[in-house]
């Protein structure tokens, strides 16, 4: 028996991305039968995700089909999920905007920390776009799940659970760091027990348990006899790196995936020198080695989707084997459409699962999917250094964040600003504002936020 | 009908001080037949407020017995309340600390911000004394209100109510910076109508009123029409500066008392050149001219008072009127102890008055009290700019402080350094905590706080 569901990919045209999902609905299996539609506003790229999804499912022979449209409305018409995962505008006036702020003195530009990228001004495109998108759900799918994977994953999915009916979960794949760890330390992944907790890029290893035993003693045995060799060419997984061990030592639990990069003192990101020391040769893969190799890899990748499109001989399950991804999108849909009570690492509202975060904050943290929904794991606690010095500060950007985009308002983005360790004056931090709000990509946005 | 209670009043030395609260009981009424026991370790300090109080009692012929002791422990038998005024080891240190702090690039020295005069470290000497304090009243006087008044009065009220069973509450007078508000605007006092709520030092004016109407829009008619006026000379009332204008504009609210140096932006207290652009021609209070005035005053206001002392001829009451003050302390005792219900501006734990701060918390917040002991006022939310980039960063200032304290750990204060915006390298902020507890004073702290 399996479920024939409506699923919506918004945001298909990354090809690999929409690959992958394609992949884990034919391996689950109780979703055969089901029709996935391909929606992105770039016809070429959806052409190209289009053109390979119906071309894999024929090698495969599976029970699915597609359809594609650039019309987002008729997209998510009949849906009973739908996955976001959109970036509006692409990355070309992101790091127009950090060019801009490395100019008046804000190295890697402003945003969440220095070391993410993504802040309230360039924010104001995806949280439109999610405010939009689950308008139209509210109208024409109002019973359909949204599994919002787009960035920034804390806030666009804040909002969409704070101020709509849509029923909503954001998702990432950070958590999974703690493999780095695992295979660092030669441990059996199967047998490594873990609790990761926190806001989404910030979360934290709460436990470690190796074959029913605390593992932490690993780790520091590791930092101990093995940790100089493993550091000495300069290359790592920045999951154990120097900046991690030191965000260990400082907080007392280890910083899991983006966590390591957001989540670490900004004296690790004030300049190149610095995250070189803790993050690597490359400084680490938000500094102007590592992110521009990433955006650089971008259009290759999809250059290489577009190559096996065209290619009508070429053998897709050659490059794209048929096996499960990391990612939980698909495995979240069939838990609760066919009620198999599955535990994921989720964003949805807190609702008390962490002390003293506010109910109505999206917290990263173990959950239950099933027919019945989702449940949070109680976590209780959190480390009180990580608690006041990592995750409360998040918090409230993600309040200003969201404060000036439902006000139209520039002082909650101004105030975050001003508590940027780069600011020298109130002037120079309201003059970027008022700089970045004139970009002819942003003339929309310099409507909607005002003094 | 009036109760005779016993007062005990731990720093009795700050004669001026002394003097007021004794006023304050002569003229409450309720209190005559009281005792109360004058505790200090400065034994001219402590002779000179006892000659006054046993003088000035003469006097107005008022029903009062004063006792005087170096002794904490004897000073506090058979005590119903005891007031803390305390200042452990005086201000030498910490100005010491602050020239250190200088040398290493950080104007003003570090603490509760720039702007205010207690950090983390040189917190240790008082949150020390306050748990001895309150472990000897746990033993000796274990129904004993605590009438907590010295700074730093967020923390160190908070250690007490958090980790003694003693009833506890803070009291300041910063709140009644409104006054000045009504002065400058001609308004008549008895006509105002204020809700002040927020921490200790950093309270906000969420309602003002006059003979029942806003009274907001007078203020924003003042900023148009005579502020200029006013600033002309460079000199005026702190709560009516251009930083607290400035703030008012930034917030949506007005910063009230200390509110108005501690509540404000760091761009405001960068440098001498900030500070005299937002608060006037000397920088304000907490400048290095506005700060070595207050200093200044301290001594030549105790040899006024010893003269006074020393000279048998002398009339107090021309000297010292009998009034009331502006203090709470002693019409609390009186509301307490004689059951009568009235409204002050207290410190006590949050419990849920201001939504989103954890219930153990301590606010600052309208509280009745009566002979049923005290009890907060619902606030609500917060306006959300002030809860997130005032009242939050500082909430999370205290839980450093405190958890570094009880953790004797060094990690929380390097935490808070670590976020501060003169902080360059994670060396820098690193050295100079050592640098501080390695200070001759710092010796029991520095055996407190490890690494």
């Amino acid at each position: 028996m399996s479920k024939r569901l409506n699923i919506t990919l918004i945001g298909a045209g990354s090809a690999s991305f929409s690959l992958e999902l394609i992949r884990d609905i034919i391996v689950a299996e109780g979703l055969a039968g089901s029709k996935m539609t391909l929606v992105d506003i770039n016809e070429e790229k959806l052409r190209v995700a289009a053109t390979l999804a119906n071309r894999y499912r024929d090698e495969v022979k599976a029970d699915l089909t597609f359809s594609a449209s650039t019309d987002r409305k008729e997209g998510i018409e009949g849906a009973d999920f739908v996955i976001c995962a959109v970036k509006v505008g692409g990355y070309g006036p992101l790091e127009k905007e950090r060019q801009i702020a490395e100019e008046l003195g804000y190295y890697r530009g402003i945003g969440d920390r220095v070391s993410c990228y993504y802040g309230g001004i360039a924010a104001y495109h995806q949280l439109k776009f999610m405010m939009d998108l689950t308008r139209d759900m509210e109208a024409i799918c109002p019973d359909a799940y949204l599994i919002q994977t787009a960035n920034p994953v804390f806030e666009a999915t804040n909002i969409v659970t704070r101020c709509t009916k849509i029923k909503a979960v954001g998702v990432c794949h950070g958590h999974v760091g703690y493999h780095e760890i695992a295979s660092t330390l030669n441990l059996n992944l199967e047998h490594v027990g873990v609790l990761v907790a926190g806001f989404n890029h910030y979360v934290w290893l709460l436990r470690f348990m190796y074959k029913g035993e605390d593992a932490y003693p690993l780790i520091d045995q590791w930092i101990e006899k093995e940790s100089e060799e493993y550091w000495s060419n300069g290359e790592y997984f920045e999951q154990m790196s120097p900046g991690a061990i030191g965000a260990y030592q400082l907080y007392g639990y280890f910083p899991i995936g983006d966590a390591v990069r957001c989540g670490t003192p900004w004296s690790y990101h004030s300049n190149f020198e610095a995250k070189k020391k803790w993050f690597g040769k490359n400084g680490g893969f938000d500094s102007e080695i590592g992110w521009s190799n990433y955006l650089n890899s971008k259009p290759k990748a999809f250059e290489k989707m577009q190559r096996l499109a065209n290619d009508s001989d070429a053998v897709l399950m050659k490059e794209l084997p048929l096996t499960a991804s990391r990612e939980q999108h698909i495995k979240i849909i069939d838990a609760i459409a066919n009620d198999k009570e599955t535990i994921f690492q989720l964003n949805i509202p807190n609702s008390g699962c962490i002390k003293g975060i506010p109910d109505d904050v999206l917290v990263e943290i173990p959950a239950v999917a099933s027919g019945g929904g989702i449940r949070g794991c109680m976590i209780g606690n959190m480390p009180p250094r990580i608690m006041h010095n990592v995750l409360v500060p998040r918090w409230v950007r993600m309040e200003n964040i969201l404060e000036a985009y439902l006000t139209g308002d520039r002082r909650p983005l101004l105030l975050s600003l001003l508590d940027d360790p780069r600011t020298r004056s109130y002037e120079q931090a309201r003059g970027l504002i008022d700089i970045l709000f004139d970009q002819p990509w942003n003339e929309e946005a310099a409507k909607h936020y005002k003094w």
